[in-house]
């Protein structure tokens, strides 16, 4: 086995985009690299959507201008990140293999023309990504130029499930080996209920659209069919590339923006975890989905640096209204997710294209050229990452966790749930936005991981949850942690099946309390909880039926369908405590539970003034802190070192406008034990 | 012919559920007849989704479990409702025949791995339904538990119309007979307009997609031959059973939720008729769909008492909120249907399962367990039956019908109708609703109906109307009823197509007004009217211009569309009177209405207060009168007699608490006469 | 060649509509034509949609009802627009030739049982609609009544695009002679974006739905090919006639209710212009958007007078709620298309239809028949027409002109656009309304229009302009026009490619600014303008960063993302000038913005108040004023001469009732010159 590179081989923050110049003349290019080094870009992504002009037909392959292309840019000191063209098959690929084309839930098979894998059990889709991987690796795997591999492009995205015959045969494939019998696939999938039970694996299909609700235990294991096939293909081009090439392999993510894919298991199949993130522009609080997006990147990597794979300088062109971002809010973006463990800012794209889909999405330089905003803004950025290049490699220090399970997703988003206000994504979002509000960095987990490094997990909405993991969380508390659970967790467990004992079954020794019976609000509905000290709270859409068996009730709901019941809980077991909150809070409901849960956890929340968002990175020798102010006034920080975009000393205290950034180079704290 | 026994052969009240034990271990049986003896259960609905492990291959029949599981209820003194399963074909049944899979109008074919039935009109599952049905009629007619036969599940739902190539053809047949010629087709569809003139049956097809709007008559015609062919699925059935069972045979109907099948003509076929009733939690006022569910579950029969198939003890799982009911609401819910003339309350179902796609509808026996408020209700549900043996057999007595026409609602859904505000639902809704605060227990009627027998009969919406019909109501009128008709009634005949003489024009007479034009209102429109004594009623979504030509003026439109024209009228004739309301009133207007109608009619609205629901069954010996109240305080009602469920003589009054129940059993008034 | 008589041979203007006697029998023909002369009627189109009853199987025809019914017609001395059936094949084409049916995008096939053509690319439909067109004409070419010969109806209603296998090859045979090879095909939809490059013409195919947005210059040119195909089947039926007859021959249109046909092109093809017009019940405004139909199809036509072909003479039936016409609507519509140009008023339909899918259209002939308000309308309005004799052949006088093209509006209607919010029809609406409200006649043009003789040329959203087009809108500043470009123009070129340059690139020389970027804005949010002299304006949806380079800023943006960048401006050139309005104004701000632009172009605004509309039509000795009163009060206007619907002579001034209409024959303007 070739020996893999850790991280591209490139000085400082890797800084570029995806580069498409097979959309522009030869002349075009030269200004590119120009332009490329005048704004400090080390790192582009070629290739990604190329397999037409590479493999112009079947096996005959055209790698002139590639060639030509890669030279180019190693001439100008740009180093390569070399995309494998499969997230987009030629024209003369579903010509040959109608029969890979992918075939929606309702039965409609998908034509050509836009972007999208074929089957990702297609046979023939299979050889073609493998030839093309070997080839351009076998090419390329010593160029100079090249200093990491791009598999794909956002897998999941926009092709995941695929009802087509070859995938169809194959889930079956796959549920002889997930279940070995039928007598065991009849058990999980509780086939006795309306009727479904299998006598021969022949009848086994997919959960096409059917006259009712189909099967929620064969959908979830459709959902994991799906990720399993997914990333076989990413497993053929990765390995076809390590056969030649020993730098790092890649592919890009989208966390928290596509769940197609299982996260934590891709994490374990790349070298570097790489994600795309783009801000929601309905959403005033889009920094916040971003630092969950960049906190989930570190997490699913084990904490090691990542690769902000995409972003953009400005607007994207797929949203309903897509709203331009406003001098200064590229740097904050950018320098967030280099808070949150990046060591790489790229964008889709360096050049704004002329034509096609995504002519309207911002770039590094737009339509409007270098007399823009975009432009200097671009530059400028360039200038304060080279600044930066001693953070990297330092490591995001989290004194909390909060669980974020794709098994749990998969199956809570299925139809026929008690209430379609009730989203896994509502309350991730809730908990995390609470936590970042108070300044306390999270890491995402599983409920199996070890969780025991930290002060604080919460478990937002974790439906699904087997007895192994909830006996984790068990330990935890008993081990001394803190463990705030949110309602409408510990339901099921993997095959979507109710836990024996009923809802929250397996948490309820842990938390001293059971839930009896949902009590779904209707629509616009609210209610009121009082806690012990006649202070009052507000929730919305869900309550419930509690019985409590061992944990002390910190509020009880003053109306709605549970008056008079315990509503959040809290079961203290030695130094570990168990909170239950059976509503959905709103923000200063969850800010109040949670500084409560804070004291349990030894955990102090941040100091500085609301908006402000503050992350620690810790390196071999420093502290980088990173302030990012997204007020619209001047905040002071108390912190005594070296701002590095300025290369001033702060003084003691450091100064952000409105706006700003900065990032103070500080002693390394002590370590924090809890 | 074997002869029917009239009623399920147990004593008093019928209490239970629908019992599907083959999702459970044999231990779990045990507990479930022991929970069953405790909870008063003397029936359960058992093998409605069990065809897979009674039939495992074609043909190949397994009756092991059902054996033990029938002997162990009857040892138990527990009867049985013994189902076909028809309802959810086998995986091994759409496997060997794929052509009998329902495919949907817009084209797509539905697949397995939920619940439905296949193909109403393919051959393979007409000889399946009728093999399975056979069997176990051979093996189970002698059961000395089963004291009831329960054909299939909800006709109509999931799987109404079909567009397989066996429906299309079977649906050419069905018009040769309706029509036996082209010629009457092409008269009858009226294919003159937009050129779709037949020359060859061959030519004939189902209404599927097509670019624009499908022919009405051809969609109208298309759901008479669906619910045809879902009765001859039945009639396969219950014939197969009779010809060796000699307990009455039944369906469960979805009245008032599902408009798929003409329940007036079910209601022949079946010898009890049963129904499935499930709150709409989004209506504050569910209770009064419920009551509409239940008048009408008892007309289609004939006034006979009828079981309450299914209801559920809390939440359903399938509405965006699934709103639990609250400490009283089942027991409200029950004795409600048991008040207008259910002589069995049983519950979907016994036990919550813990897999499947119902996992979160409530249950007899929940995830909780007994310890529940939920068990504890069911406990003390089935103690209130044991108390009202004496009401089964008792009648109803109505004074007022409200027309409720399938072939009416079938046209009057279709297509490019005046307005889409204007739905039968509504309507429908609106005038039952206001005779329901009024006291006034109605029967639902058709028009074609003997009406004599009631003192007012109500027409809301009554779109398709024959001339025979029209000729039918007005010798109701005629004979000294009085009739009150809403707009947007007479409009078409059997064909859908529009009368002769215009709008209205067969109870122009009657009525004594035309129709010269539909006035919709715009979307959030108003209008006022004017009676006579200068009050003022509001109404929204419709107006018209009317020309009166005989009736009295009761109230003008003040302004809108129609300011200065006729908005309602009255036709006096003899003793009878036919009252026309040309627009939507609010309900302070219907109530001002209907309260003028009553006059004319001989009516007494009640005297309970508002919210407070009274309904009378008349027995043989006595009168039982039941008391529902809905509302937040006590109520106290003049009635002498005993109360049924303390067992007390109630000296004058009875009081029944804020949510409670009351039956008193009174001697019997006199014959209402008019 | 035939000679084409160049206007249905009749006297005075057309009046009349569909007539569809199929429908009913023999002796309603007799009431109908009594009732036709009656009502002053002189036109009728017949035979539209009689295909099923005149060729009753393939190549047999039955014309004997059809000579039936002319002759009766023309003996009562009304004229006949012979339609083709071609709109509506019948059961047994289908039936014969099931792959002519139509396939959608997202691959259903359409069904019989509607109305609609077979696929415009069918050599089978082709060869049916030739066959039936030569037939009719064969046999009618010289009958006496037949004044005018009526193609297919409504182009592109209901079908427009075609997914079907000879659609997708009849695309292939069209892309080969619009691009000539392969590369420039690649060249033109930008292949080298999303990997979709073509090296085989088989490759090729239509834009069905595909897993993600498909090639929007391979949509544009799907929408350019649909347009292209169903044109040719309209000259193979028109030639078809031409072969036996020289009446002239029309095909109505649907201007600005469908988008699917491009106009101009059309306009070229008929000998006159004939358009349908519904008013949208929901706006509050509708005769505004009469007003566009009016002028959008005078000036397809070339100015010359046109036809309306259908209206309704009050409600329609396939509208959400189909709202009637109050009594003098019908009459103020009709009066409006007159005065923009119409010399024939049609209705559909003569006789209200009993059956089918549009029994609820209103007609000349309502269901309540000639007891009623539509039918005394009608008799008046064919009195009132009456009297209007000397109008015909007067063409309207417009000093401004709106832009209008088709193939800018297809482009811009693609997916991902910067704004849902921004679109043509309401740009195009706003502009035009806000020129009507101010008493100001426009025609429509195309950018690359001779535009000299137009003061004032507005072009709202001209998202695809052509380098070409761009410099003939530079040509008319430079010739002294005033141009007022609204933001989202000139975006694109022919292939939907963004002009290098950027945004707004091929104008900024001629406006004297640039766009730098897109500044979409939130759901809900507004910004304030404010001018040189201090006052405010409001604007909503869009603003942009811009780049001022030579024009003078009339208005900044005093909030919003672009806060204290230009807004609004205007570059003078010579008399010339070249306004650029970069937001979306409300009614406020255009009314401020183009009186500003009025001064510059030399326009004076109606002195009529508001809500009085005000035409002149210009005959060879007179010009004719008309005046519709839409206010709910009287108007009185200084005109001096007779007016001609009362006889009378205005004495200096014409008074118009509130809702009501007056036609003044004037002594003719001095000619307008700029």
């Amino acid at each position: 086995m070739t020996r893999v590179i850790p991280w591209p081989a490139l000085d400082g923050i890797a800084y570029g985009g995806d580069y498409n110049p097979e959309q522009w003349d030869r002349a075009v290019w030269d200004e590119d690299v120009r332009l490329m080094r005048e704004a400090g870009v080390n790192l582009v992504s070629v290739g990604i959507f190329s397999w037409a002009l590479i493999e112009r037909t079947e096996g005959e392959f055209d790698f002139a201008w590639l060639d030509d292309l890669l030279d180019l840019l190693h001439a100008n000191g740009i180093h390569v990140d070399l995309g494998t063209p499969t997230a987009s098959p030629p024209a003369w690929f579903f010509h040959a293999h109608p029969e890979a084309r992918v075939v929606t839930r309702d039965g409609r098979t998908m034509g050509f023309g836009s972007r999208g894998m074929a089957s990702h059990s297609s046979p023939a889709y299979r050889a073609a990504i493998a030839r093309i991987a070997d080839a351009l690796a076998a090419r390329y795997a010593t160029h100079p130029a090249v200093v990491l591999w791009h598999v794909h492009n956002e897998y999941g995205v926009p092709v995941g499930e695929d009802y087509s015959p070859a995938s169809v045969a194959a889930f079956r494939t796959w549920l002889g080996e997930r279940y070995g019998s039928l007598d065991a696939l009849n058990t999980a999938w509780g086939t006795a209920f309306w009727g479904q039970h299998y006598t021969d694996w022949e009848h086994v299909g997919a959960p096409a659209d059917a006259p009712s609700v189909v099967n929620p235990a064969q959908r979830l294991d459709f959902a994991r069919f799906t990720d399993a096939q997914l990333r076989a293909c990413f497993r053929i081009e990765r390995d076809a590339i390590r056969a030649h090439a020993s730098q790092p392999i890649t592919t890009n993510f989208m966390a928290n923006q596509s769940w197609t894919t299982d996260l934590w298991a891709w994490g374990r199949e790349v070298d570097i975890v790489s994600d795309d993130h783009y801000l929601w522009a309905a959403d005033p609080e889009g920094h916040v989905g971003l630092a969950i997006a960049a906190d989930l990147s570190r997490s699913v990597g084990g904490g090691a640096p990542w690769i902000l794979m995409e972003h953009s300088t400005s607007a994207v062109n797929w949203q309903p209204r897509n709203v331009a971002k406003r001098p200064g809010e590229m740097a904050r973006n950018s320098i967030t997710h280099l808070a949150r463990g990046a060591d790489a800012i790229l964008f889709f794209q360096w050049r704004a294209s002329r034509s096609g889909a995504e002519k309207f999405h911002s770039a590094m330089l737009p339509h409007a050229g270098t007399a823009s905003r975009v432009w200097r803004e671009v530059v400028d950025l360039g200038d304060a990452l080279g600044r930066l290049s001693e953070v990297r490699g330092a490591r995001v220090q989290a004194e909390a966790a909060v669980l974020w399970d794709f098994e749990s997703f998969w199956a809570q988003d299925l139809e026929w749930r008690p209430s379609v206000e009730v989203t896994h994504q509502a309350q991730v979002r809730a908990y995390y936005e609470q936590l970042w509000r108070d300044g306390v960095t999270a890491d995402f987990a599983l409920p199996g991981h070890d969780l025991s490094g930290y002060r604080l997990v919460v478990a937002p909405a974790q439906y699904l949850l087997t007895s192994a993991d909830a006996a984790n969380l068990a330990a935890y508390v008993a081990g001394g942690g803190t463990l705030v659970v949110s309602f409408f967790s510990g339901i099921v467990d993997e095959n979507d099946a109710v836990h024996a004992g009923g809802y929250l079954a397996p948490l309820a020794e842990v938390l001293g309390v059971r839930v009896e019976e949902f009590l779904p609000l209707r629509e616009g509905e609210a209610v009121t909880l009082e806690r012990a000290d006649g202070s009052r709270l507000t929730a919305r859409s869900w309550t419930e039926d509690l019985l409590v068996c061992g944990a002390e009730t910190v509020a009880r709901y003053a109306d709605g369908p549970a008056a008079g019941r315990a509503a959040i809980t809290r079961h203290r077991q030695g130094s570990g405590s168990g909170w239950y909150v059976s509503t959905s809070l709103d923000a200063d409901g969850l800010a109040a539970t949670l500084a409560a849960a804070y004291v349990d956890a030894g955990i102090a929340a941040s100091s500085a003034p609301a908006g402000c968002e503050v992350v620690v990175r810790r390196g071999a020798a420093h502290d980088f802190t990173f302030v990012v102010n997204h007020r619209g006034d001047t905040v002071e920080l108390e912190l005594d070192g070296t701002e590095l975009l300025t290369g001033a000393a702060t003084d003691g205290s450091v100064t952000v406008p409105a706006g700003g950034i900065a990032v103070v180079r500080t002693d390394r704290a002590e370590e924090a034990t809890r």
